[in-house]
């Protein structure tokens, strides 16, 4: 087949100028492709460029230039460069499928957050189906067929795709003049693009799943078969990305939760987790965590009521604007509504008594129950609940106290993320949208002094401009899990109307009213959810401070019990959660069940420990898995209790 | 006016046999009173007596007796006693008021538990009215009218009360043949009785308040005067009554709590307490003291959904038993239910898996929040709530394990109330109701295992025969507090229908499944009522281990503070609640602060102090209010920490 990219670069007449990256600059003639630049001026991005984009529009590498612009060329690394890799991966999909199964209607075909799907008309296909549907990917793939771009009129799309009524749907609500196709090979889809050049950049796909879905997400639409797949520009990224599924899969919380005996969910409460004892331990570890850092950090904790009056929430505009999101019930006819953040309870709290300057900042946390009413649909484990907790609180201040505060507030982020957890952490700062309320000083204020905070604490932030809520500057909290996984977590906010709504004021030096400012701040966020992160990022192998069982001890026979029984309650009265193996089974059952738990130290003791008065350690992180050491009871004890204390 | 009452004893044709409550027994004329009785053979009660039971039946004492029985005389001392002395009094306030407003019209006039009321058709009375019915009253009182009692037909009481529709209306619903009356002087009241035999036996009488009232409670019918009164036999009694009602106000928990800034209620969320930062600690201090507690206990901790859908109610029969104390709610469709009480959701976690007899007892502890829809009206304080948690735990056993966990539960009983609190404890034991479900042996043997073991710990029992719930026997925890009232708190019950009912089993040594017992107990009961009780139990003088507050230290000038913030930084560190009250006030000022703030230790920093590295301590609980002691901080600090471990 010719290749039809080449006679763009002969094409020209006029001149455009195209600026780069570093601000260079440099005349082509118009109608040039991009990929004529790449492989004169750009030859870096020879071997991985996939798409271009100039100015803020996305275009094809192989499509003739018409005027000029800021040109970035994009590759697998970028977000926009991936999504255009896997929906060129989708027509690759869609054209195997026509190839083996003529009689398939195609509908449509995008790229999503880890691959690609394409929504097909046709019976429902077989494991065997799959299969060939996949190799035959591969071998269109190794034929690298050129991809072009066609402009059509509506009658001409009409005509190329007359016999598929879904694409005849797509085109009727087209302007004319507006619709493409591109071709690879034989096949033409109907598609706005951007697409990458030939089929043959991709290196290595994945069929994951098939599952059925309605045109148009409508249930009363015909229902289609969705094949869902994964592909890469090389075949070492698809095996590390199938390692690290397999990986998650093996630490999906769930899992590991039922396993341990930490937490499970039951259908008679949908969304809502029962943590078992030993999950509790863990929760209960985390909240006297928060609490530790409160007592020194000035936050003061209250207990507040579940249900409140309609009237409180029409006050803070949740029942116009989140309704629907709330447990919502009648009570001697008048309606109540189960809490879903505790913001409304700290105001009425706050206006419970005037309050002085000299009161401020006054930060109020709380670890009341919150439930959020999410379709039963979108429930998964501890990342999406009904019922949760956060480390919840608000702190009232005065404007000219918020730099002072906010430092604070980032100090206790990092200390929680950083020193830790050791997380890698991020925040995402959300700066004024257009439809903001109170004074633009305030607002530039405030965003100055968030992003002078963030870079002082050393915390990586990217700025979505005018993405902030209307009532203040917005804070979201990310981690990267060990798999290199993204969670957005806790949240701090700025809030200059909530206070307004409530009225809640303080006196000032002044002697006169002013308004209040508040900062809703949750840094674990969903204590829930953040166990649920935490399990997987540690595989379940949590560190000593937080494990349910710290320490078991084995025997190697009967007679070493009572030693092991006096060592168990010696370490139980010092506060570490210690447990017993005295059953009689061999010592490498013994082992490999302590391992199967997780618990962080293995003590061993026979004849040679009694008789010596000591303990063999194994320690469960070691880098030698075989790696023991022998010490006295209280030699273990008084390491073991530094590290609880360190919280390491 | 002569005594109709000296006639009956000579009145006598047969003979009847009385027996004392020492077993001796005597032969009297039939016809005999109970007065002549006393007269001449009881004459120790010749003073006190006010009404007698033969056999099962309270009856007059100056009423002919036509058969024998054994005999008891009441006094103002039994309960039945100084309810029938008090309803007398409602007949002297109701004389009094006919006497004053002869267009009165009397209705009904009970007493009551603290007293007694009558119902008057009238317009609302003044506070002048209220005191001339009290003057009225006690001269009536003292001219001791005798009481009589009159056995009418239907006819003769339709006549006798023939312009007052109430009291027609109560007697066209008696049968004939059972209506009496009671005269005293020209006075007449329809009446069942008994009566004490004249009205100078009411030495002190007091109208408490008025309030409005429906005839027969329904809101349809006309609105009543209901006049409340209490009554004594001695003038005494009323003023250490008084006394006792000034002092309950004084202690009040939602006064204190106000005032203390601890907790308070508010209209957004009827029924749930908002507990303050310093109420919190209290909160936090019961909750860490019962933790510790189940450490030592083997009770293990779980974290449990709060909404559940419909079929778990239904299964726990609770949907049809007690569905209207329940907020319900819908979600998608289904019906679901705010948990009202733990046990199903430990039921669902004890089957969660299987289970055998070595797992058992198996003490599964829960505090999570629990709603029952109380009637807006009845809510009182922290002592009636919508919205608590429980110190609730449920103990999954096998039945011959019962005996063994009672005395263990028992003995945890005894160290919360008499070891921790000093509460003078007394439970009730309901045993075996007639609708009872399970084995009769299974319940004698329980209920003797809960007699010995209450007998063995040396709790104070009443039994409660027939009392029980269907499902097992139960123990109601009482309490009397400081000023001698009698509180209900925590319970503890033997269930052998809910493991039924959730065919909740285990598998025993012989392995095979059998019938699991299950122990529902909550010795604090709710925490909110307890921390009401104990607010007015301590009139807001708090133990050092939950006082919010524990030291306030004091400084006598400016120039001290330093010192002062660092003694007041190292008790913080060392775990000790300790504030600085460093304002420029006069030190008697500070210290009136701080005794209105109820802290147990006042630390007063001057000169000297500084000088000599001392603090000057001022013990709130001392004999002396003025005595001081004068010592290191570090010394102090020693004794404190060792009085707060010791949480005495």
């Amino acid at each position: 087949m010719s290749n039809p990219h080449k006679q763009h670069a002969s094409a020209a007449e006029a001149k455009i100028t195209i600026e780069f990256p570093d601000s260079t600059k440099k005349g082509y003639p118009s109608g040039v492709s991009v990929q004529y630049i790449i492989d004169n001026d750009l030859k870096r991005f020879k071997s991985d460029a996939l798409v271009a984009k100039l100015d803020d529009k996305l275009v094809d590498v192989f499509v003739p230039l018409r005027k000029g612009g800021k040109l970035k060329i994009l590759t697998f690394n970028d977000k926009e460069g991936k999504a255009v890799f896997w929906h060129s991966s989708s027509h690759l999909l869609a054209q195997a499928v026509v190839e083996l199964f003529p009689g398939a209607k195609l509908t449509i075909g995008p790229a999503v957050e880890d691959g690609f799907y394409y929504d097909i008309d046709h019976e429902p296909f077989t494991q065997e189906d799959m299969e060939k549907i996949e190799k035959r990917m591969r071998e269109i793939a190794a034929k690298d067929y050129m991809v072009e771009r066609l402009e059509l009129s509506k009658k001409e799309a009409m005509r190329l795709f007359g016999t598929n009524e879904y694409k005849l749907e797509l085109i009727d609500e087209m302007q004319d003049g507006e619709i493409s196709a591109y071709q690879q090979g034989n096949f033409i889809d109907l598609c706005r693009g951007p697409h990458i050049a030939s089929t043959g950049l991709i290196k290595a796909v994945k069929l994951t799943k098939i599952a059925g879905a309605y045109w148009r997400g409508n249930v009363k639409n015909k229902q289609l078969q969705r094949i869902y797949g994964i592909s890469f520009p090389g075949q070492k990224m698809m095996d590390e990305h199938l390692k690290m599924l397999a990986e998650a899969e093996r630490r999906d919380h769930r899992k590991l939760g039922k396993e341990l005996e930490w937490f499970t969910f039951m259908e008679e409460s949908p969304g809502a987790p029962f943590f078992f004892p030993k999950g509790t331990v863990i929760y209960n570890q985390l909240l006297a965590f928060i609490r530790e850092e409160y007592k020194k950090r000035g936050y003061q904790e209250v207990i507040t009521p579940l249900m409140y009056d309609k009237s409180i929430w029409i006050t803070s505009g949740h029942w116009e604007h989140y309704r629907e999101n709330m447990f919502t019930l009648k009570v001697e006819g008048k309606d109540f509504g189960l809490k879903s953040m505790n913001c409304p309870s700290h105001l009425l709290i706050y206006k419970s008594k005037s309050r002085s300057y000299k009161d401020l900042p006054l930060r109020i946390a709380d670890f009341a129950v919150l439930h959020r009413n999410e379709l039963s649909g979108v429930l998964g484990g501890l990342t999406r609940v009904r019922k949760f907790i956060q480390d919840d609180a608000h702190i009232f201040l005065a404007a000219e106290m918020i730099d002072d505060e906010m430092n604070k507030v980032f100090d206790f982020l990092n200390f929680i993320y950083k020193d830790t957890f050791n997380f890698e952490l991020s925040v995402e700062l959300s700066t004024r949208p257009e439809n903001f309320m109170g004074k633009i000083d305030t607002w530039n204020a405030a965003e100055d002094t968030l992003k002078k905070a963030l870079e002082n604490k050393a915390i990586k932030f990217n700025i979505n401009p005018g993405e902030g809520a209307f009532y203040g500057p917005k804070i979201d909290i990310h981690v990267k899990d060990a798999l290199g996984r993204n969670w957005q977590l806790g949240t701090i906010q700025l809030d200059f109307q909530q206070p307004e709504r409530f009225d809640a004021t303080y006196i000032g030096q002044d002697g006169q009213k002013h308004r209040v400012v508040m900062i809703h701040r949750a840094l674990l966020g969903s204590l829930e959810r953040f166990i649920g992160i935490l399990v997987e990022h540690y595989a379940g192998k949590l560190p000593l401070w937080l494990n349910p069982v710290q320490v078991k001890i084995l025997t190697v026979a009967d007679r070493f019990n009572e030693f092991a029984q006096k060592v168990k309650e010696q370490y139980e009265a010092a506060g570490i959660r210690a447990e017993l193996d005295d059953k009689s089974e061999s010592i490498s059952y013994k082992v490999r069940q302590a391992e199967l738990e997780k618990v962080n130290y293995v003590l061993v003791i026979g004849e040679k420990e009694v008789n010596s008065n000591t303990v063999t350690v194994r320690w469960r992180d070691s880098a030698n898995p075989r790696e023991t050491s022998v010490m006295s009871p209280d030699e273990f004890m008084g390491k073991a209790l530094d590290e609880i204390k360190a919280r390491k």
